[in-house]
């Protein structure tokens, strides 16, 4: 390739939206570490594996279609209709980079819309029908309101509407996804009691639960200042840091209130604090001054803090809280841009016209990611059954679902497994072995 | 420096490269998780020493030595003479890029192959004999064939062949050198059955095996796309989506088929699955469209599913799917290049010219690791002994050769363990905890 | 913005500074992971929580003080002044990307030192004396002597001391805090006997502590190659070669020296022993050739093996190893640069001069780190208590200061769990299962 000033530019842009885009990807192994640690061992493969369809049947579902009915040619607004398998006449997207990039970059966060909703049907919903949503979830739900919000043409678009990273498209879409689907779904057996009480089913590996959220953490720096789509826009500086003091106000926030409610600062609730700081910032991040970003995440911290007991007591059994960090955290973060934003924010003398805008756009996606997600699961539930029977739930659904257990051993004594084979049978490795001195 | 597009051009390809070399060392974590996970806990530590071995007596016989076999200036394209230590004249090499970078890169690679090994051999080789192995891999075994294969001079080069990031002279190598490895090493005590029955050993913590399957599909993004050893070379989106699309098929088609065949999804034969996508996608992933990447991961994803249990048939212990996943899909992957390649594939006109190439690089790279690993492994068997004893492979490595459990703990009641020293010869730290309220 | 040569170089620098501080922030998960593995289980979660809040607390603090106390205007040569909350004049740091970039970077460092004290207190120290210490660490402590060292004017910088990427300004320094931490913190119950001898409280969770070590070496290459703060200057690859070198050859002897002094190849010590390496070649990596990189590596791994038993013979009860690593390491990478480095350095024939000044260096700053820590822990324990009741440290600090513990499960059958709710008081899903087939 000759080197000119504009291959450069491709290039720096290229790679930063490559890296920026493995970063995106790495989060599914995030949300599944979280999402593992926090349910009940006897799931956790089951939930591990759920994610693992968003990554394979899902990504090969948005490039086959997803991709073309979010940012293909527009019809009225409301939907794409070209660039199926890549394929066809993509100029009107008007990109720099290859669009092999940018679809790359898509593409991770089409996924993610979807796994935010593994974490809210984890240890009950059958694997097979997982998948089918999954796969319509990467090819209408997330694509039709992505392409309301982020295509150029539109509706929401046209109208203003300012979502800079996704809190509604990717986060507020995941979470009410996730309510419309825990309610058709049902709660876990043993959740609640004909009493009214709730039962806590606690997480059972909250280091590794821990450990995916800083994965998460670390992927935001890619999600967030990655979506300029550009390593020469000099706001990937700021937008990186709005990011990141967002969820160090928001952790500290839930992690403080905690101790102001509960007298003990509650790890989950900080670790969900901070991912809800996270949410809450992707929207206003590329827009918003850093003080602006603190108290966005501040306000998001102790959001979740309300939020996890109340969607417990509307029994919406949502077992990692997806729904309060992803839908409440999402809603609040894309209507706070209208109050912060400094261009058009109701506290920067911009008035209430993007405000609403913000409150328009996210109840619209928001309800469109709800009722499709509630017909989809309602429709799963009529012609092939979405919930496992209470005794596979009892059992766990890795065994019911996959026939193994997450956790294996022979214990201290190996033998006390090999007993189970006569011993006279087994091949020792005399011969094999005597080579040790 | 003075900045001039050429310096830029430098610029952008080496944080490009550092980043990719970053990525594809991060790597070893991810095998180090995966293969832990998928063996017994009794083991789990010592298979972790052994990757962290590489990671450090492999690093070092790569720079001193193995750099030079494989890129210093050839005698007869078999073999590189020049550049120990990185000393001398390197400018043959013909690079952008500090040495210094390219190094970084090419050394992460090799210590990929010598790991692969790592889990072929597990739970009953012995950890000095195996540091041996380690050197002896980045050193002669990987840089020889490299140098083949990579190397302008190389008669492998030569001849054509591509193998754009090394499936056959990363993985194919690391899968048929773990062919020759366990057949020397023989079974573990208690997998096979004198009546012809194979015991299947659980691995004893699949979250962890999934999440380290997630580092290395994240590395992936450097291992593929860094093979450029240039962020300017467009071709980088290209490469990364096909790397992503063959994962995402192979995992697809390995979870169905598992339902069809098992009538479950089989969470190990996913991973591995996926992986198998990855790895079958290396050599092609800068040569193919993106549908033929995804029929090559797709081709991958069943060819796992058959390849385990026929690798278990010919009593080949292979604990976490090595052979199956690297020498297998590795393989396949260099000839499906012959197949599906752009310029030269079968597919698109090229007649059966490069597939013949292809066939006999691979046979040439696999067969090469083979007979080296069978020799070097005979040799040590011979003289130090490669296997430790029946009743320390019982016990398990962990404690055997490093004296200590990977899972320790006080268990509820810490004072169990306390309770070994008379309560009274303990230190209570009365007067230092006096300042509790 | 418009194209330029030099609008492309400050691209490019900005995007290399971010993607490595997106790796540095990575590392704090590293932290938590390998802290967690090395104690145990009943205080994992504690551990966790004070990482968290180094990250949520500490990086507010960095934002609002930290950062103008270190690169604010000087006072003196001792103190900066300006640019609290990142407000008003930066001109005079001189730099070619935006400050927000630098300042992203900055804090990922400054937690860091913070961090490594977590490992140091941990299983006994009170979780909200932490968070003041982690407040004070990185408002006061870290940024004074940061000034020091690496603001254009401060006083040991005007001297011409050289510290790279921190091995005396974070390592050290997070090393002799954790030392006076422990002394006036006290051991853990239970680790001293009144005989003098020394009880081993293994970690829970190796693997754990293990894929934490990866994570850690994996961000250490955005931690040293990073600190160019340009990807313009060619030096990164041979600073990210250096870093590579030095934690493989102090793998490599921390691993053979304890096959030589104990019999066998000991996990932590190898582990602890790279990440020593690591740690030792920090402030050199810029200024040194790989084989005195491989030297400093090679003899930091064996320090540590030394270094580890020798701490805990002055009864200073250090969980993980965190004096050792970063206090010993790190003040021998600093005084190394003084031998090695190429202009300057005693083996370069550069005199005494440089060795000098890196030894006055090194004193001074860890001087100040465990002289401020001392104050400030006896300050907050004689106000506060610092130190949770022997009762609740035999409980662990989990289930004391956070009312949940790490690891919790149903175990085999999860009836035992709901047979505490009397079973006709359960809300069995039967209408919504009744869809399962």
């Amino acid at each position: 390739m000759e080197l000119t000033i504009h291959s450069l530019a491709t290039g720096v842009d290229t790679v930063w939206v490559l890296l920026c885009a493995a970063l995106v990807f790495f989060m599914e192994g995030g949300f599944a570490a979280l999402e593992a640690g926090f349910i009940r061992s006897k799931n956790s493969l089951n939930i591990i594996m759920k994610v693992l369809m968003d990554c394979t049947v899902g990504m090969l579902g948005y490039f086959a279609f997803g991709f073309a009915i979010m940012y293909g040619l527009d019809k009225a607004g409301l939907i794409g209709v070209s660039g199926f398998f890549l394929k066809g006449d993509l100029s009107h997207l008007g990109l720099r980079i290859p669009v092999y990039a940018y679809w790359l970059f898509q593409a991770a966060f089409a996924i993610a819309m979807a796994t935010i909703v593994t974490g809210a049907v984890a240890e009950r919903m059958k694997f097979a029908p997982y998948i089918i949503f999954s796969f319509v979830a990467t090819v209408i739900i997330y694509p039709i309101a992505g392409h309301w919000v982020w295509s150029s043409e539109g509706w929401l678009n046209k109208l203003g509407m300012l979502d800079f990273a996704g809190s509604a498209v990717v986060h507020s879409m995941g979470g009410w996804a996730s309510l419309a689907a825990v309610w058709v779904l049902g709660p876990r057996t043993g959740k609640y009691t004909k009493s009214g009480g709730v039962n806590v089913l606690p997480g059972h590996n909250l280091p590794l639960a821990a450990l995916g959220a800083f994965v998460l953490w670390f992927g935001w720096f890619g999600f967030n200042p990655g979506s300029t789509l550009s390593g020469l826009d000099m706001n990937i500086a700021r937008i990186a840091v709005n990011t990141n003091l967002s969820a160090a106000a928001a952790g500290t926030t839930a992690a403080l209130y905690t101790v102001y409610r509960f007298g003990k600062a509650d790890p989950s609730m900080t670790i969900n604090g901070a991912l809800g700081g996270l949410v809450a910032i992707t929207a206003g991040c590329a827009y918003v001054e850093p003080i602006s970003a603190i108290i966005i995440g501040a306000l998001a911290g102790i959001l979740v803090v309300f939020a996890v007991p109340f969607i417990d007591g509307i029994r919406a059994d949502d077992p990692v809280g997806a729904i309060a960090v992803h839908g409440v955290c999402g809603t609040f973060g894309t209507v706070a841009v209208g109050v912060f934003a400094e261009n058009g924010g109701l506290l920067y003398g911009g008035g209430a016209a993007l405000l609403g805008i913000q409150v328009l756009g996210v109840l619209a996606v928001s309800l469109w990611a709800f009722a499709s997600t509630y017909g989809i699961f309602s429709l799963l539930k009529a012609l092939v059954g979405i919930r496992v029977s209470v005794e596979d739930e009892i059992e766990g659904l890795d065994v019911s679902e996959h026939g193994m257990s997450a956790y294996n051993d022979m214990e201290d004594n190996p033998l006390k497994t090999l007993s189970h084979t006569p011993s006279s049978d087994l091949v020792f490795q005399s011969s094999r072995s005597a080579d040790s001195e």
